[in-house]
Formats: structure tokens, sequence, C-alpha cells
């Protein structure tokens, strides 16, 4: 972590839970938060584990009041804002750096597909302009496996220019090492934080000078995987690394979030947890009890199952 | 058309104009619609070349307000109201039933790619369940080079089973026509609307027993789609096909949105029709140049300029 960084080396795109009536349930958010915290992990709230484009402009606002209402810290908060409509994305960014957010995560508008360079820079700059506030400080998000609308390089380089102390960083999601290893040889030198999408990449991602991950399984694994943000330098560090990828792996043979809100729920003892918001579906269960015992062979332990339970006696 | 269609035969989904703050420009869009009426073709407000997908739910309501205000039959108009979170599906569609709306166009959510059909048949039932309104007509939309998330045949099957009075019809953008004529085949017998999402095929979905087009060049090239629309049976019909082929051409060869948008400011002496959102960018100098210079070639006369033009004027 370069010594500018707003953020600890590991964030979490934190999952989102609902409630029966299938509206985000604040309660369970807020507990999950909470713990993530306690484990040193730091909130990217409202990314794409986090089901953020299937929540409205007001679900996501009243999620951020509800975390901020309970006491959680803004200075640790990445909230993603970016949205196919650049007023959605202004009015998320207004008030994420109203609220005090250290930073957010945005993503270009993605309905539109092989846009160019000039449209995703206007894009930024209509944003960061109608903002208007030297607070702000944004990452970039690049996912092209699910925007399917990337960030090449020379986009990165033309924005830092214009928006020097706006532009922050970047989260790489491409799963392409080659990228990723670029944006930090480029960029991070003059402060540019670039994380990466997942902690497969954790060890070679700060090795190389990078600001760390913001990883899905931060939900399920954070205090192993913040360990090695500690530790990377340590002997010990290529087998923690090893350890991380392969919980990682048990996850990726499922559909991602799903699976995650299924170990959740499952760990938990809350089976509310495993609810997702359409077009994603569940896990069935057959899928969980595959889930549960690989997690099982791994000697899996959500850490903060205790947390995160609503009534003591429903731990297993 | 089928006798039960609740539209004309060609409808355009308008392109969406903007003033010089970037805002959506209502006067400049009830004279578009209005004129598009004249020549017979209905209003898809809110459709993937009306950038529906850049503009908050708060402008299409607006909008849509606007044309209402200003005496636009509801009849006649079946906007987009599909986006990526639910919730703000929901609040158009409940806008455009209540505002009277025959039907509505919806995309499927569309940020998460490789969705099952599950998912998808739940989205839509959320929406459905949650308007709870018989008067809602939905016609889905299928775009897969856009949106990255099609809609399967057995898809469009399951919901016709649960949603017999409110599946009405699809616009089908696939641009593969044994998609189109296999959708005409399997349920337009029971009134199930198919129109294709570009007048190429217009000849061909109404001879094989399809509801129309819902197509970009409406927008330009409106009375003279019309015109096939009515006389598809009649002897010169081939040929029309042919002369709404090239001119559709033409536009293909530039960014589609941006072309027409440029050639309505070119014919109607309104510069401010050239705008466009972020990410989309306008035609640069060389490109108008070509544009209207093959426009000029091919004899194109924009129907509806007049009725454009801000000043008598600046017609030119």
């Amino acid at each position: 972590m370069t010594s500018s960084s707003h953020f600890q080396r590991v964030l979490s795109p934190v999952v989102t839970p609902f409630d029966e009536s299938g509206a985000p349930s604040a309660e369970r958010f807020i507990r999950h938060c909470r713990a993530l915290l306690s484990h040193d992990v730091g909130l990217a709230v409202f990314g794409t584990n986090s089901e953020a484009n299937s929540l409205s402009v007001g679900e996501k606002r009243g999620l951020l009041d509800a975390l901020l209402a309970a006491g959680l810290p803004a200075t640790r908060m990445m909230p993603g804002t970016g949205a196919c409509a650049l007023p959605d994305t202004i009015e998320l960014t207004r008030h994420a750096v109203a609220s005090g957010c250290a930073g957010v995560l945005m993503l270009p508008p993605f309905y539109y597909k092989n846009v160019s360079d000039e449209g995703l820079f206007r894009a930024y700059s209509r944003v960061i302009d109608a903002v208007g506030d030297t607070r702000l400080k944004v990452y970039l998000y690049h996912i092209p496996p699910v925007a399917q609308v990337g960030l090449s390089l020379s986009l990165v380089e033309r924005l830092l220019k214009a928006y020097p102390g706006t532009i922050a960083g970047i989260k790489d999601s491409s799963g392409d090492w080659s990228n990723t290893s670029a944006l930090i040889a480029e960029f991070a030198a003059a402060g540019f934080e670039v994380f990466a999408g997942s902690e497969t990449f954790l060890l070679r991602t700060l090795e190389a000078g990078g600001a760390g991950c913001i990883t899905a399984t931060g939900n399920v694994n954070a205090a192993a995987i913040a360990q090695l943000a500690r530790d990377w330098r340590a002997v010990d560090a290529p087998a923690q690394q090893r350890r991380l990828d392969e919980t990682r792996a048990v996850f990726q043979r499922f559909p991602m979030i799903a699976a995650m809100k299924a170990a959740i729920a499952w760990q938990s003892g809350d089976a509310g947890w495993a609810a997702l918001r359409a077009p994603l579906v569940e896990l069935d269960a057959t899928q969980r009890a595959r889930l549960e015992s690989a997690l099982t062979a791994l000697g899996f332990r959500l850490p903060h199952a205790e947390q995160l339970a609503l009534h003591a006696g429903a731990l297993h």
C-alpha cells in the first residue's frame, strides 16, 4: 500500500442481503459490514457482487445512510456509484462525497457497447465536473467480463492528466494480470492505487507495487485475505496465497454471488441471507450440499458467523 | 398486422434530443413525436436509439408527461421501461400504464451476463406482479447485440403461458431472421405480435404473419417505411423494400444514433439536434460531410424537416 492510500489493502464488494419482501435488509447489511471492518477489510459497497445495478438509486442511498446512522465510518467506504445514466452516477457520487466516503468506485456507462475512449472520457468528465468537489476520489472500475465496456490504459492516462487530484486509482477485474501489471508499471509511482479484482492476484499485486485487492471472497474469507495483505513480505506468504486460492476455487465452481450468500446463510444460521434479486437466482439444494461439503473438506469457517446470527441458538 | 394489434405496423424508437445544458429537450421531442405520428409511425419512446438507458427514471417520466401534456395520444405509445434494477422497471411501467400507454417495451435486466432463463422469468414476473394491472401489455425486447442478455424461445413460451393476457409481443433486434421467423411461426397465431427490429425485415415479417417493425430509421425515413407497411401486398413492394434498404445502408455506415441526429440537425436547420449524451458522441465534421453527401446522392429528404425547424428561415 502506498503511503498516500485512503484505504486498507483489502476491500470487500459487500453482498447485499434482502428481506422477505425482496427489499434490501439494512439490519443484515449493517451486521455484515461491521464484521468486515473488524477483520480489517474496507467496504466497497454497491459493487458487482453487491447486485448494485439491481438496486435503485433510492435503495443505494438508503443503505449508505443506514450504515452511517449505525456509526460505521465513511472513511473506510468506497461505494460503487457508476450507472448507465450519468444523472444517476452524479446523484450517487454527490451523496457519497457529502457523506464523507473516502472514495467511490465508478463503472463506466455500460449499456452501449464498442463506445469510444472519447465518449468514456466525456462520461467521467461530466460526472467529476458536475460533482465539483475537491474531496471526490474516483477509483475507476474496469470489469470487461461483466460490463463489456472496458477502460484502456490510454483512457486512464488521459483522465489522470485531466483530473490529477481526483482520479485516485482503479479496480482491475479483467482477470488479466498483464493488464494489472501494466497499470501498476505505468501509474503507481505517481500514487495511483491499483487494486486487483481478486485475491488470486493479491501477492503479485503487492509485490509489484499495487495497492491491494477488492475481492468478492472478502465477504466470506475476510480474515485470511487481510492476513496475507499484512504478511505479504513474510516467508509463508506464498503458502497463504495458495490457501486463499483453494478457498476461492470452491466458490468459483458455482455462481459466485449465490454461493457466497449460501455460505453466509449456512454458517450464520440465518436462511434469509441466501436470497438474491432477479435476474440472479439462489443455489439449488444440490448445489448447496456440494458447496457445504467442499467447504467443510477445506475446514472453512465464516470468520464472522456469530456476528451475523440473528438468534444465538440458530448457529450449528 | 393481426386484428388484435394495439399498434400500427411501424414504430420508431424515438431519438431523444438534448438542450444546451445536456438535459432532454422536451420541446424538440414533442415536435419530432408529433411529426412521426403524422406519418403513421407509432412512438416506441425510450428505446436503445433513444439513449433511454442514459436517462434517469425522472427524466423519462418527465418526457412522457410532456408528450401527454402536449396532447399526443398515449394509445400510440410503447415506452421502453426495462432497466437493470427491477424497482426502476416497475416504476416506469406503472407510470406508463397509469398514463394510458397501449404497451411497454421491456428489456430484461442487462448488467449480469449469462443469466438463466429462470432468473429472467422471475424478473419479468416480479414486474408484472408488482404492476398488477390488467391494462398492462408487455412487449419483450430481445436485443442481444447490445444488451448481451437475450430472450430464448422457451422463455417466451413460459412467459406467454404464465401471463397470456399481458405478454403481447416482442421486438426482435437480433438481426437474425431465423429467430424472427421462428417467433412468428411459434407464437403469432395466438395473437403474439412479432416486430422485427429493422425495416430490412419488414416485408418478410409481414408476409410471414408478423406485426411489423420497430426501427431506428423510422426516425428519419418514417413516411417511406410506413408506406411499405401499407403496400406490402402490392406489386412494387419488393422495390420499395430495396429503396428502404438503400437508405438504411447509408445510416449504418456511421454510428447509427449519431448519424440520425446529424441528419435531423442538417435537414431541420436546428444544430442542437446533433447532441448526444456520453458515452455516445456526435459525428465529426468529416463524417457529417460524408453522410450528407451520401444522402444527397440518394435524393433523401427528411419528411418532417419543416415541422422540426425552430425558425422558418433556418431551413436550407
